[in-house]
């Protein structure tokens, strides 16, 4: 575990890599204001009484799409010039930043392409044609993934709108954070899931600007805790096949993700599958949200105590909703 | 169907049977204000889309204890004179209402006991026993029933406060409209589902009393139908055993609450089994909100156009979202 701002090589090997700064991140609010929800922030009494500490739950869950991803998407989608932007745009995604793209690319009346494996639920393709894009189908890999992103590219024009690994989208995850710490006076920390790192990157960065006050947390599946290695070891660790069910964290990070959250977030906590459903259960009976597995992770973290928050006032990003509720994990051992 | 207003001998059986007026609700207002939550107003641009309206959901899943009953429980126990109050209150439930009288004895630190059947589920008895209220079983007949109601209350002193039939009660369920109609401007009516009838006539008084342009529904089941044949029929017709999910509403209306829907409601709308797993379904998913199957009941009426409210601005209250989610009604088909 690295101290926040300890190593100044990787400060450098940030700014090479292109991040936001809290202006970038005012910039991108004021961009996607017109397109995005502002989300409320919930508390819930049992989850206090649980946990020791005052939980401030920003809604991601309730925001456009069901996800936070709608904001990194409409700062990328609105910050292309006209003439890019005509092109359309093009992603890889079988999840919420695909859906998200699609929202943006027709808030701004402009075609979008998703990469989807073909083995992609029937649920996660109509979540993307819902909002009008064209779904280019290929084998579950990441070459072949590559490649058809490279196509739609060279077809069409269109620009490629990364899930994370953009410093717009960092930027644009970033707002969620800056509304957060605008709603809530006198927060301790912010604990935001972790899995390609641009939701985290764009929180800690909003957060350590805003207050040296405010400690940041990541939160990751014990399953999936290649950012807890990353972070630790200081370089982009791979990722084993894992079983975890919060399948929004199953990626990841990036040289750029790794850069902003060496520089800005204070520790990676962990937590188990029991955890995670606990949390969601938690969710669904005591605070009456829909929230996915991966949106449950920080809660799970702190319910294991994997994070001691207690007698804190602490931030915490639900990052989305969408989940089969034919299939919920408690009703499926 | 009876117009509002259309019967001079109702109203005035309403006064004979004493109903609150609208200054009666503002005092319940803020009587409970210090121990109830004001409830956010939610909209779902899908859900729109869907009905052709625009609804504004009271959220009152999200009221303390998970369900409007908070309400006009506090009011109630709160507007007990302190002699009184000290010898505790009394109550027959197995749902909402003895959770949420046991919630405001707590608040004013006097004894609560809940008479429930004897078969009533184990977490139903926990969410009572959760704020130290006093459980007596009983052979789950009417008579038993009351007759254990009286007995506690002999034994003990304590006051018997009617799910629904009194005006103390009722008073603090119109709480929520008036919160509704000062939060959304220009609405053209309001639904609310209809069981005993307690929140359907604090809200009917409330709406009427504020805005004669705003027009009253109730909503149930038609698998128990029988708020919408006594207001029809202008006698309470009895509830055959009935088999709908909504197990909040599988109750009858008293002469009370019948006369101020008689008064007050313009309609009783009724919807089937599946509309409500639908509606239930499509908050969920949509909104990302748990919902019990009663509180999804005004939305079942509005997809199932047993209601046309196309075009129109309708406040909709959610009334609950206590449910057990390890088995949601569309998998226990």
């Amino acid at each position: 575990m690295a101290a926040r701002g300890d190593s100044l090589a990787m400060t450098a090997a940030a700014s090479a890599l292109e991040l936001p700064d809290l202006a970038a991140i005012r910039e991108a609010a004021a961009r996607i204001g017109p397109h995005i929800h502002r989300t409320p922030v919930m508390t819930c009494a049992a989850i206090d009484a649980e946990t020791g500490a005052s939980l401030f739950f920003k809604c991601e869950h309730l925001q456009r799409v069901g996800a936070f991803k709608a904001r990194g998407a409409c700062n990328a989608v609105f910050s292309l010039d006209a003439a890019t932007a005509e092109r359309g745009v093009v992603t890889h995604s079988s999840g919420n930043h695909g859906a998200a793209l699609a929202y943006a690319a027709r808030r701004r009346g402009i075609p979008a392409w998703v990469v989807m494996p073909d083995n992609a639920p029937a649920v996660k393709q109509a979540n993307v044609r819902r909002f009008g894009a064209t779904i280019r189908l290929c084998a579950p890999t990441v070459e072949a993934r590559e490649s058809a992103c490279d196509d739609v590219a060279r077809e069409s024009g269109a620009t490629l709108i990364h899930p994370f690994d953009d410093p717009r989208v960092i930027a644009g995850q970033g707002t969620a954070a800056l509304e957060l710490i605008d709603a809530i006076e006198g927060l301790d920390a912010i604990i935001a899931p972790c899995g390609g790192g641009g939701l985290l990157s764009g929180t800690s960065i909003a957060a350590t600007s805003l207050s040296q006050r405010i400690d940041v947390y990541g939160a990751e599946p014990v399953n999936a805790d290649d950012a807890a290695r990353s972070f630790a070891k200081g370089s982009v660790q791979p990722l084993a096949p894992t079983t975890t069910i919060a399948d929004g964290l199953r990626t990841t990070l990036s040289p750029r993700t790794l850069a902003a959250l060496r520089a800005n977030v204070d520790a990676i906590s962990t937590c188990s599958e029991a955890a995670i459903v606990r949390a969601m259960r938690m969710m669904f009976e005591r605070m009456k949200q829909v929230v996915e597995p991966s949106g449950a992770v920080p809660l799970a973290c702190l319910i294991e105590r994997s994070l001691d928050v207690r007698g804190k006032r602490v931030g915490v990003i639900i990052s989305g909703g969408n989940l089969d509720i034919d299939r919920l994990p408690w009703q499926v051992q």
